[in-house]
């Protein structure tokens, strides 16, 4: 087994950083003020010594792809939500910006400075408050990597209703703040909805304090929920609570072969009608998705043969027989409808395992064939593939161009990373902004979950009416009217 | 078989209204112009002679539960969205205040108004646009009824995420604007995890477009989010998008008769660990519930002893052998147990819409008891019925009174209606703000579903910080600077 994207920060496997500011040469840095000895004094008074980075930060500065670099020359890591609340009122009293960064896992150059705003990192912010056992509630900081949490939870029967790749850096804060959506939406839903109560800081230092472990609350305006998925622009998340779903009892998993993305799409429709619900995971990759993990990363295929499309199913439920049998009954429908032609069930924990594994080990992989153009769409299921296949028409006479694509089937979420061997100006003004118009025109969304941050912020129009976004800059001025939180990323700065 | 909830706004059981401005002597009309015929004659220019009504409007004017009732002397009924838009921008432009009104089946005295509002009835935009039978996936009107929306979608194999007793009357859009509950959140998770796009209009006649049919889309805020829940006072929801799940199968049903509230909690612990993902309501109701149902409404109960409690719950799910196996373990299990001491399982659809029925039906059967003071609050589960208990407590010298409890478990949401034989201020006054305290003491929620409407905006602060209420009125003077939308709701207006 090869350790899952969650290491792969320590490791960067592609080296071609580019600073923010030189990937987009057009943007220049806001008129904020540059940080004296006075402002650096004043933070270490807050959050003492141990709080305050001056040295060795480009972990803080570039982000996990490595392909955007700020150049930040103070990290600060409050303690508490008290000092996070008197940085941040330094910083708007001063004008100076400010990057919330969790886990810095993002894949859009959301949570990294572009020019020298402040890190305000929420990595001592990592107290597990409480577990409600009875009620399945947890209480958090920010700063608590998703692992962590879900094994804490676990250890009472529960499960967090969100996974992915990233889960052993990622912060659930950060998850929040991007709206991260990953493998179990399908069976709990988008995050949002699992959120029962938020403490927020403002950029003035006041504290939004909506804390609350009530499953129904309506009084009043959720506010909470303008926060996530707002990528720090609006505040800072200092505590949440979640509500968890039970831990299942068992877990099951099948990885069928498929000749098209049409039988891939028969396939995620049997198993929905069959497995109904007890489905948490459908999964689809491409072939060279495939071949990158089995070839790059010495993941072997558990299928004999080769497939244009692979499709992998999981259920997690709370019966091992009646799961199995769901799933057994899925399988023979799927084989006798001939919408797969090769199929395997994982019959341990550990096979399962190595399924997910393949799948989870795409990016990497993908990373080491070449330079990688990332695109993280949201399409109606029927056109999830058809994109793809436009895309490697008009890279055709591209030198050593490829595109591989997987992604969430149920929320057609699309993952494709096209491919060059260097990165290649040519190919970029092939692929953009001709892959977002296809996604205007086919009324999708441009960022499916990874958000805006840095790299998609000019194109937030070809996924938003005009009225919202005039509405979100409203918004903005109302939380933020300095406009010192994560400058430059999620809004639109070149209008 | 006696008719649901639904029907009662054509028989109402109780008739001590009492106009929005008795109720609260103190709240005086908002300095909103008043209505000219020059005003109405602009009016029938954008919505035709149709749209408009200036008689016969008690059931506009009035609330489901005849308690509150406001004098506006003109109905408005749009046809489209761009009517919508026109009748709203003239009002802003005259200052002519709005109440935005669905089905008026609130029970807080939300959607009628107060004194002279102009009603801006949603009935007439009604049309169920598109139903996406692959993707499951239904585009809407506001207006349309959730029975028929129900009916509807059924017949493509969905079901939408939300039932109430209303569903015979309310419309999506006030469902929405309320964030109303009932008894699917266990199953399907609160109503905004469902809504994919939404097309609102804006005070001043702005329509703010966010339609969309991803599943996911994190692209910028989630502004939709916003008018979930905000009550018609920050603008008028016109077109929804709502992600459906498939109906199921097989729906089962158990009622269990109990002595003590614990007990109670023991069967929906049991409930939940036996039968997991396939539970889909877990409802509660103490003694004076089910005899009321039972003497009052001739619904007999399906026990054949009486009990302190009653617990129900349903099952939904993909295989009809799976989960009836599931249902009768849990079932084995809670008579193991001792905290069940009698209990039927429904043998057919019938038995189990009967069960339902005598739960859908405690409020009527209540109202008949006598005057109902109703409180919707949400509480830690151990403290659900200890509240009530406190009430009974301190209205035991008033003579004639009684408390009936209901609700869901597994939201911790408690309806309880404390009775009198009339009207009796002494009673309300040792009830509130008793109540209020001690449901702010607990940390619950003094609305879970029924929203703040009139009667509980003045009681905000015992659910919400202050630093929420101040930013929920910076939000509202951002989308409704002059405050035509829905005065006196939702925020209090006695500070």
């Amino acid at each position: 087994m090869i350790p899952v994207r969650h290491c792969l920060k320590l490791v960067p496997l592609c080296s071609q950083i580019r600073h923010g500011s030189r990937m987009f040469p057009q943007l220049k840095r806001g008129s904020f003020n540059r940080i004296t000895d006075e402002d650096v004094n004043r933070f270490t008074g807050i959050v003492g010594e141990t709080g305050i980075k001056t040295e060795e930060l480009d972990h803080y500065n570039t982000d996990w792809l490595n392909t955007v670099s700020g150049f930040t020359e103070l990290v600060i890591s409050p303690k508490s939500v008290e000092e996070v609340a008197a940085v941040l009122r330094h910083c708007n009293e001063r004008r100076l910006a400010v990057v919330p960064q969790g886990g810095n896992t993002g894949l859009v150059g959301g949570s990294n400075p572009v020019f020298d705003e402040i890190v305000l990192s929420l990595e001592r912010l990592n107290n597990i408050s409480h577990i409600d056992p009875y009620a399945g509630i947890v209480e958090c900081e920010a700063g608590v990597i998703l692992q962590n949490l879900s094994d804490k939870v676990g250890e009472h029967g529960y499960t967090v209703p969100l996974d992915l790749g990233a889960r052993g850096s990622c912060f659930i804060g950060g998850n929040l703040a991007t709206h991260a959506g990953g493998l179990r939406v399908v069976r709990y839903g988008q995050l949002r909805g699992s959120v029962l109560g938020m403490r927020v800081v403002l950029p003035d230092g006041q504290i939004l304090d909506g804390r609350s472990n009530m499953r129904k609350d309506n009084t009043g305006y959720d506010i909470k929920q303008l926060f996530i998925g707002s990528e720090g622009t609006l505040g800072v998340i200092t505590d949440v609570s979640l509500l968890l779903p039970q831990s299942p009892v068992s877990v099951n998993m099948a990885l069928l072969g498929c000749d098209s993305f049409d039988d891939v799409i028969k396939c995620y429709r049997l198993s929905r009608q069959c497995l109904g619900e007890i489905v948490s995971a459908c999964e689809f990759m491409d072939s060279l998705c495939m071949t990158s993990v089995n070839d790059i990363l010495g993941l072997a295929s558990p299928l004999e043969n080769s497939h244009k499309f692979y499709y992998l199913v999981e259920t997690s439920g709370m019966n091992m027989d009646h799961d199995m049998e769901k799933l057994e009954t899925c399988i023979e429908k799927v084989f006798e409808s001939g919408c797969a032609t090769d199929g395997v069930m994982a019959a341990s924990k550990d096979q399962a395992r190595h399924m997910m594994s393949l799948r989870e080990n795409i990016a990497p992989a993908l990373k080491a064939v070449g330079f990688n153009y990332k695109y993280d769409v949201s399409l109606p299921i029927q056109h999830m593939y058809s994109l793809v296949e436009q895309v490697k028409h008009v890279l055709r006479d591209v030198p050593g161009s490829k595109v591989g694509a997987y992604g969430h089937v149920a929320e057609g979420d699309v993952h494709f990373n096209p491919i060059t061997p260097q990165f290649d100006p040519l190919a970029l003004s092939l692929i953009e902004p001709f892959v977002y118009e296809e996604v205007s025109r086919l009324k999708g969304s441009i960022s499916a979950e990874h958000g805006m941050g840095l790299k998609k912020a000019n194109y937030l129009r070809y996924s938003k009416d005009p009225s919202m976004i005039a509405m979100m800059r409203s918004l903005k001025d109302v939380f933020d009217p300095n406009g010192i939180m994560n400058p430059y990323k999620l809004l639109p700065w070149n209008d």
